[in-house]
């Protein structure tokens, strides 16, 4: 008997896994850089992140979400197939995260434990869905929201992955995290910010997806809130602090440094 | 400040994971009882495996999978709130899964790796959700599955869940799966072909959900393919097969032989 055909879900795994700017699994493969550890296993910490992370974009892109027809300058995956394929890609992306974490070379057991927990509470309802769950409710509250709300949101809707990301080198090391948390905790809220300033003054063909959409709902957003100028200053004070979290580890940390400058320059 | 809102992801969660009948739940705790080991570790094992079992019928019964208004007598959770909160609900649901498997009482952490490697490869693109692309595929192939077809799509769709609640006790207690899974296979699809008897024949208030779909949509199912009496005939068939794969144990699989004939004799 010919094998049924497996219709297009891999192969949707791998085109919503290609692309983009790999920040989260570049900070993990750097962060654990700082600390001594088996490459193998940073890299497959580094692979899971950036499934759960494509499987968040996949379902986030969807008609009954934030409908986008375009990510990372590509068809959104179910403008490419059908909006069938692009809910089992990334159910089958946030599966692959969590099967990636418990291979053999990310540490021994009790390590790859700890990483399953800390990313699936970071992913969860009490992280990153509730953050859009959040995204979500705040847009039928029939009001802005205040700067502190925004940056509650944020913390649990693009924050919770990145500080996990940052975190999850230290947990492999069997080392302390909290520098990283702070690090990161920074880092991701200038990510936010920087990502709603390019939202205003970017360019859609180098940014790859739609802009403006937010203010075009009529959402409270960091320059919203700040202005350009303001909401740049805020941006630059955070790399700072991100900065400074890290002067604990010597020129190794450069190029955490290098990436918490990187967030606030970029153009996509 | 007051919080944000959280929106209805918990309550959602909550919700869909009611009601049913937590068969995977009870395979797990029943198959675990063959061997020693702490309750509340079978407990977290079953309710993990509800909550993986409850995301897959979420993300299924949504308007672009198999638009379902109505599951275990209530309606659906994109019904009750909206599609972007069942997206949400089921992957957080998957995420809570693999949480609860890492919690400390599953066992030691070689034994929960094990149990979230194994789910996941059940559940994800090798597994469960396999099956639901093959299934969707073969709508759109054009011509009616064979037997065999059905069969391998059925063991992927509902019949690797079904394996792992059987082995999952056996794996807790580091003991060898293999009769278990000879039980839960064949378990799995006489509950398959149960459930296309009950399509054709069943009472959609006692079954809480619309019937007679595959027949209407003109999809293979076994009833169509063996006729009412030969699919009764092979489930008595399978039902002996998974009572004699229990042949090593004694009276203590009393409840496991008596779950092998419910699945056949249920009318929900």
């Amino acid at each position: 008997m010919e094998p049924l055909p497996p219709g297009p879900v891999t192969e949707g795994m791998r085109y919503a896994t290609g692309g983009g700017k790999r920040l989260r699994g570049f900070l993990v493969c750097t962060a654990a850089q700082l600390f001594e550890g088996p490459r193998e296993g940073h890299l497959l910490a580094a692979a899971a992140i950036e499934c759960l992370h494509a499987y968040s974009l996949v379902h986030d892109d969807l008609p009954a979400m934030d409908d986008d027809d375009l990510r990372r300058g590509q068809p959104t995956v179910h403008k490419k197939w059908d909006e069938a394929t692009a809910i089992l890609v990334g159910d089958a992306l946030q599966t692959f995260a969590f099967e990636l974490l418990a291979r053999d070379p990310v540490g021994d057991a009790a390590t790859r434990i700890a990483l399953i927990r800390s990313l699936a509470v970071a992913s969860g309802a009490e992280g990153m869905v509730l953050g859009q769950a959040q995204d979500i409710a705040a847009e039928s509250a029939g009001r802005m929201l205040t700067l502190d709300e925004i940056t509650a949101l944020q913390a649990n809707k693009t924050g919770a992955l990145i500080r996990w990301s940052a975190e999850a080198g230290a947990i492999l090391a069997g080392a302390d995290p909290a520098p990283l948390t702070r690090y990161a905790t920074a880092l991701g809220l200038a990510f936010q910010i920087a990502d709603d300033i390019l939202d205003e003054t970017g360019d859609e063909a180098k940014a790859g997806k739609r802009l403006q959409k937010d203010a075009e709902a009529g959402k409270a957003t960091f320059v919203s809130l700040l202005g350009l100028e303001g909401a740049r200053e805020r941006a630059r004070e955070l790399v700072a602090e991100a900065v400074n979290a890290l002067s604990l580890y010597d020129d190794k940390a450069d190029n955490l440094r290098d990436a918490a400058r990187f967030v606030i320059s970029r153009d996509f």
